[in-house]
């Protein structure tokens, strides 16, 4: 039974490739640069997403957001107040997001992609699954909170090399969760040579400027102002 | 194609549920109480299952552990200073433990069930797909961290809804990353009435004796004394 199971997954992720392909020339075409966000549960993700969302505003960027989970509309309501647009994909159980889900909540919301400079993908919170799954995006971002234990990187390693950048959170309560900044950096540049490291607290602001500054960069990069 | 797709993974599931029975059958004839531990990454399972194991011991009980991971055998290492019996499974990239892994793993080992009081199996960190495996075990244990997020049980429902009790970690540092009990017990309550909840900090041992005494009295209940 196993070849067979393995030979159909096969199919779906192939249908998917197709599918993201398409995906990222729409968003190449549009000028729309592309993050999808992934991470464990709790560490993070849609605390750093709002207030990536607010700085981006602020800078005079156009911004929204897909926000995916299992169940609940929860994040979707906190990334709301931030004023950008904002969908939530409820995934019904299903344990990542898939390109055809993007499609399907991008049509739904009737959004043009020409009138965004940035579209985030808030993925489901799981360090395994979502690593299989292009979603046309331009940037694989993947976080790891100073709480989670420094050597994720080593036990969860397709998510760490198949992501463009690493974003470390929670970097405010390091001290009081007693991080080992330097097993971490060794454990993601062991698993990811030279991926970019950013350590950010959302909570207080630290770092956020840089990351900023540097997203802005990626995107300058990648499809020009 | 999405059909077949869920086709073949009942399928699967349904030889998963087959042989989970025969491990439970074989559990329960050698009076060895098997917990399932599962949580996402990062909320502090090794740490907890290191003191358990230890505090069990020093109260006359035979221990083991199996733990699972994609990669490394870094928990296997932490857990053996515990003086237990302790295996590695590696699942080569698999985002769950399956029956047939147990199994394996058990044979492998060379062990009898009969020298055992309790064994535990450490899940991969993945608050997603473990849900739909059983293993064999007796008891559940879904973990969350304080620092995790309050509402994780309503956004990963089907995990705190298979599971038999819930242990909140990291309850030392509860304070200093905010964490919200009333909603964190109203956010598991909610998904799962009246399962019960131990808080506990490895790291400072509060809530341990309790969680102890809970668990020697589940295994009473189960199998006898």
């Amino acid at each position: 039974m196993q070849p067979r199971f393995l030979q159909i997954r096969q199919g779906v992720l192939s249908k998917n490739d197709e599918l993201a392909k398409g995906l990222r020339q729409n968003f190449e075409q549009a000028k729309c640069f592309t993050l999808n966000l992934v991470s464990s549960p709790g560490a993070g993700k849609t605390t750093f997403l709002q207030v990536t969302l607010r700085m981006l505003r602020e800078r005079g960027y156009r911004v929204a957001a897909l926000v995916g989970d299992l169940a609940t509309d929860h994040d979707a309501q906190r990334l709301a107040a931030s004023g950008a647009p904002v969908r939530q994909i409820e995934t019904a159980g299903n344990c990542h997001l898939e390109a055809h889900m993007v499609q399907t909540h991008l049509d739904a919301a009737g959004w043009s992609l020409n009138d965004f400079d940035f579209l985030f993908i808030e993925n489901v919170g799981n360090l395994v699954c979502p690593s299989s799954y292009d979603l046309g995006e331009a940037l694989r971002v993947v976080m790891l909170s100073t709480t989670e234990g420094e050597d994720k990187p080593q036990k969860y390693p397709p998510m760490f090399d198949s992501s463009d950048v690493c974003v470390i959170t929670k970097i405010d309560i390091a001290e009081a969760v007693g991080f080992d900044r330097e097993a971490a950096h060794a454990s993601i540049q062991s698993v990811h040579p030279n991926i970019p490291v950013y350590e950010v607290s959302a909570k207080t602001g630290q770092g956020m400027d840089a990351w900023l500054d540097a997203l802005i960069t990626y995107r300058e990069q990648a499809i020009g102002g």
